[in-house]
Parts: structure tokens; sequence; C-alpha cells
């Protein structure tokens, strides 16, 4: 975190002149909170950043149609327990029942909302349950931390933990805040892994420099994350931007606009890494760290490949030193190299091992590396010794409970 | 499989003039036979296909160059246990060793041995139980179809069973036999994912139609299965022609050349299928079966998307009808295709059931479709409904086992 990027409690209300609210549609089984509102006081600009799956989600298409057009947004509407795709005609009339209950109340239907939708594929929604959702959402939506928080649990489905944050920095005397949640756990993988991830903040600035910065900062952060290799039809993160901070606005690529991307950045990497360690059944983070590697695009497809693989996650579960594992992902990533210029780390809080040096494997003692794999989070660190270039991606352990939840997930 | 070809009893051992053996060399840990060796009295043409891991183990390397060069062979030694990857200069100083061992008792060192290894990445094998296990493998090498069952036993890691097949066919009043055997269960993914295969034959071929004719099968047989989607370091499938069937030697792409080719189609097929259904951990051989495509390429990259699927296999595992995640790992695939087009059924010996009808899902008997998906194989059928390609993968579920096996693969 840079030292001018302070971080708060909260998240998507944190930033001046947002609200958000939760209620229980009765969309999901288990009489959980189910919907969840953003509201902004005044009309915000947008940004987004979507799934590449070719069976997208109707709130996909919606969404992006509406952050693509010069329309101003104040509400964003998400739904958990079914993801509206595979929905054929009723999927879109879904999007169009939502914003239709917004703008009835708002009377303002100059404006667009964003809609969001993540559960089971191929339900449809009862339309009803939509609407009288949105009238308890519109009709309960409040300022301040909890209300933030309340959304962010809304959104949650097979999630263990809710997640959000908040940080602050200065932009011409100015306090601008960006705040943000998001929901994952299962069917996370790069290419718009998020599935849904909402950021706020009261900075001005540009709409096109808006959408720039979301999506030079998501291909280092939400697209380095796997939990299972399997991109979502739904995955989605949008930005609102309201301008209540009274910032001059950010026009040009500037120290303020850096200085913003950088905040975007913080917030999308903490996001991704907890989305990451929350995976489906994980019991720890998992990290993979390439350093001096021959590109970008090589060090980012070998990181990915390593937390990607079944069998090295496997391995990280069973707290089990077999580094081979890794060096196979890496050799099937696609990306070109030699083994022998390759030096392969264990690390975690409990320590560092070099276990694999430039082609020969290094004696090691077992219990020591056994400890530092049974760390909460585990890095593993590589060294190509072939270039300049690093990428870093994360992903969780493959476990019993991972089978468990996705064996009879709808039930 | 077509009328002229005929199913066998037996492996390696059922063409003419192949003898096989098994040896405990110690190798492994537990006191199992961990030595194959295939021996042909006559010098055999040979052929080869390979992992294409950027790390490949030494046995790759080395059988590569032999299969690649003129020289003939007599014998094939396989160990399991340890794999011979990433094992620095001492890798392919152990294929030496045991070329040696085996010429040492030959007295012939024009000829090349080629080698195979399987078990853990990153360990070195002690020449001396090499050279040791080899003696013994030489001295008691036998013919008939119970030398040629050990072999097939001596080389499995995690498969619980072993897998063999054999078959024949005429070619000018001679019989042609083919046998095989293959190991196989985890760290398996298309792009040569056998783990190890060899196959043997009588036939009287020429050497460059021996390898078209394999490269040619193995793209939709092992090349079309996949376990954990991970390519392995050691993916081997060779083939030794011997020519002792007496037939006139196939040199043209006649009939004979299909006749042939077809019958190593079957044996391929048949330990592919074997193999993704013996995947670690599985309870059920899953099948994808694209049908009406618009390129065989995008068939087949579907279908290797919804079997290599986490989430799909955890819903066969799971008997779930969830259907949508096999549509998103199609979306996911990089094919392109339209949703709307796409018409989706389960099958099984228990019966068939449409459950998504181009773009919109059919309301179904959940208990029919339990019944379905509950069978020992499990067909996914998808029409595109936008071409004439097809293609068809095979994979298995995801389990419990899966992760156990794995989290603690080394000991």
């Amino acid at each position: 975190m840079p030292d001018n990027i302070k971080i708060l409690e909260g998240g998507v209300t944190a930033p001046k002149g947002f609200q958000a609210a939760s209620a229980a549609a009765g969309i999901k089984y288990k009489g959980r909170t189910d919907m969840a509102l953003i509201y902004s006081d005044e009309p915000c600009v947008t940004a987004g950043v979507y799934t590449t799956n070719v069976v997208k989600a109707a709130p996909v298409l919606w969404d992006k149609a509406v952050t693509d057009s010069d329309k101003k947004v104040r509400a964003v509407v998400v739904n958990s327990g079914i993801a509206n795709a595979c929905t054929g005609k009723q999927g879109l009339d879904i999007c169009r029942v939502t914003e239709q209950a917004v703008t009835d109340i708002t009377g303002d239907s100059s404006e667009s909302v964003l809609v969001g939708s993540t559960g089971v594929i191929g339900m449809k929604i009862d339309p009803e349950k939509i609407t009288a959702g949105v009238k308890d959402l519109m009709s309960k939506k409040a300022y301040g931390k909890e209300a933030g928080t309340e959304a962010s649990k809304a959104i949650m489905t097979t999630d263990t933990v809710n997640k959000e944050i908040a940080v602050s920095f200065e932009i011409g005397g100015k306090t601008v805040t960006v705040g943000a949640m998001s929901k994952g756990s299962g069917m996370i993988h790069p290419n718009m892994c998020t599935m849904l991830g909402y950021v706020t903040t009261d900075a001005a600035i540009e709409k096109k420099l808006l959408q720039e910065a979301l999506s030079d900062v998501v291909k280092d952060t939400f697209n380095m994350i796997t939990v299972d290799g399997d991109t979502s039809t739904n995955d989605t993160l949008l930005v609102l931007a309201n301008g209540l901070a009274g910032n001059p606005e950010i026009n040009s690529k500037d120290e303020n606009y850096k200085l913003f991307r950088d905040a975007l950045y913080c917030v999308c990497e903490y996001l991704a890494k907890r989305m990451a360690g929350d995976g489906e059944g994980a019991t720890a983070l998992f990290e993979a760290k390439i350093i001096n590697a021959k590109s970008k695009e090589d060090a980012k497809i070998m990181a990915r490949s390593v937390v990607g693989s079944n069998l090295s996650k496997a391995a990280i579960y069973g707290h089990d030193a077999n580094f081979g594992r890794f060096l196979c992902a890496m050799g099937y990533s696609g990306a070109q190299f030699d083994q022998n210029d390759v030096q392969l780390w264990f690390e975690s809080a409990a320590g560092k091992m070099l276990v694999f040096d430039k082609g020969d494997p290094v004696p090691f003692e077992e219990d020591e590396a056994t400890k530092i794999l049974s760390e909460k989070a585990v890095t593993i660190l590589i060294n190509m010794n072939e270039g300049t270039e690093s990428a870093t991606a994360w992903g969780c352990d493959l476990t019993y409970d991972y089978v468990k939840i996705n064996a009879d997930y709808r039930s």
C-alpha cells in the first residue's frame, strides 16, 4: 500500500453520497438476504469489465450496454441465488423489470440502473420477487458502514466471509474515497474472474479515464486469481463515480490519475486475494510469484498455471512438498523456458526454503517444508533467471470441501 | 469396433515374438513390482508421441531421439515410483544405464533401448537398482498372456486397475496382431495425456507410416481424455512393430494401412477410455459428445472443456443435474457459438433426457435426471445445430478421493 493511500473501515458506503441496503426477497432457498442495492445521491459516471465467456448471462449484456453508453447511473441492484444465465428471452426482461422498479420509485427514467446476478445457471427468476425486493431495498437504503456491510453479505453465495474495503487519499486538498465489495468463491478463473465486484468513489473523474484505470488494474488483480479454472457466465466488475469529493476533475493522465489508479489497484488487489483465499472449501491462500521471466505474458501464464493446477492445489492442501507439480504446471502453461535456469522456493510466515536449483532438486528437511506449507498463506516463489519481468497469481488449495460444496450445489 | 477387427485376450505379448516381464526393484516404497520389460525376438521399427510439456522428463528426451532415428529397438524398460523428471544431469544418465544393462546381456550394442518412467517428479533413481532390475527382467522374460499382464501391473502408480488390450485382423491371408498396455490415472490432460502407453504389433509396416498412423490416431483418442488438466512431464506412447506376422509390408496408404490404422485406433480408444474411467478417485466415466459444430477444432475444444471442468466433474460425482455448468464450460472453451442454437441431453444406460433447448431450460423430473446421472458411465450430448462436425472427449468425476490421493501422493 503506497504511503499516500489510507485504509478505512467499511466498503461501498464509505465514499460521500453512497447509500446501500439488503433485502430477503425469497430468491434463495435458505431465508438469507439475497438482494443488495448501492445507491448514489448524485448520478454517476460508470465503467465495467465483464466475463469473456461466450455464454454471457443477461445482466452482463445489460450492464455492458449501460457502461458503454453515456447514460448516468444512480443505482445498482444485485441478487444472489439465481444467476439469470441461460434463461432465454426472459433474461433481459428481468433486467428491464429491475430498472423499471427503481425508476418507478425515483421518477427519473433518464438514468439507467445496473444489475447483477449470481447463483445457479439455467433457473428463472420470478419477476414479482424482484419488483417487491427493489421496493424493500429503496425504502431501507441508508448511509454508513453497516448498510454497506449488509449489502456485501446479501450478494454472497458459497462465500464464507463477506468482502469489502475502503481507502482514501488527497487530490487538490480534497479527500477522495474509494469503497468496494465483491463476492466470489467458485467458478472463478482469470478473464474477469470476479464473479461480482462493485467499486464506489466520490472522485470526480472523466468516464473515459475511469474505464481505462479499471481495465488496467483488473489485469494484475482480479484476472490473476483462480479457484477452479471455471470462467463464469456472470463475472462483472463495476465502478461508479459520483464526483462528490469535490476534487478538480481527473481528465488527463497526470499525478492525480496515477494516485486514483493506485488506490483502485489496492482495493482490487485486496478483494482479489480475499476471494482467492475464500475459494470454495479453501483452507489456505496459495500465491505463485514468478520473477525474472523473459516476458510479462510468460510470467503471468506461468503464475496462473501454478495456482490453477489441481495437483498443485491438492499438494498445498496436504502440506506436501511435492515441488515437481509446480514445475510441471509451469511446463504446460504455454511459456517457453529452460528448467536448468529455474530456482524454486517454498515461502510463508514460517520461513523460506530453496527446493529446486537450476535443474537439480535440493535436499531438504521434510519437517521444515511441512511447517512452511502449513501456514494460512503459502507462496511458491520462482526465479526464472531469464529476464526481468514478474507476475503474481493467487488461488487456494483443493479440498474435500470443494468437492462436497460442488457435488450438490443446487440443494 | 469394425467387423474385420477381432478383440483377443491379453496385451503386449499377444503379437508374435513379443515377451514381457515384471520385477520388484525397490524403486517404489510399497514392495510392489515397479519395473516392466517388453522384449521382441526380432528388431522393431518404432514410432512415438510425447508430452508437449516444456518440462520434459529425461526418458521423453531419450525415447524421442530413438524414435526419430533409424535405429531398431528390441527392448522397452519402464519403471514406476519415480518419474525421472526434474532430475538434472542424472536424468539422461539413468536412461544410458538402462540401455547399457540390456545390451550387456544381449551383447548387441547396435540396437537402442526405449525407456519409460512414472511417479514422483524431482526425485532421483538409484542406478544400481535399475541395473539389478534389468538383469532380473531379462532373466524372467516370457511369452504369453500372464507375462504381459504382470508387466501392465508393474507400471501402475495410482491406477486401480491394469489396462491392456489386443486385437487381430487379416492382411494378405496373414493374421496381424496389435497388443497394448498403458497406465495413467492422475496428471492426465490432452496433448499426449497417456502418461505411459506401449503398443506392440507383429505387423510388417514401414517406419514412416507407423509414425503417421500413431500421430493420427492419438488426436482423437489419448488426446481427448482428461483427468485433472495437468499435462505430465512424462507422457509417452510408443509402438513397436517386429514384422513377424509375415504380411506383405504396409508401405503405402492403401486398404491394409487403413485396416492397421483402424486396429490401432480401437486399441488406443479402449485404453484412453479405461484411463479416463480409472482417473484418480473416479466413480464414473464422464463423456462429452459434441455434434453438429461449426468446425472439428471447435467441437474438440468444447468437448474437452466440458469434461475438464472441475464444476462439471463435481456435478457428475453428485449426480446433480446442474446443466448450466456444462454450458458455462463450453462458453469459456474458446469456441464461438450462440447459446440459442444449443440443445443438451443427459444420457446413460438408464435413459436420455433433454434439459436445455435452444436457449431455454427444459423443465424435467429431478428423480429421473438423478437416475440417469448415477450410472457408471454418463454422457453429456450436445447438439450445436451450427454445422456438421463432431468430437467426443472422456474424463471422470471429481471426488473426495481425488483430493485424498493427491494431498499426500508421495507418502
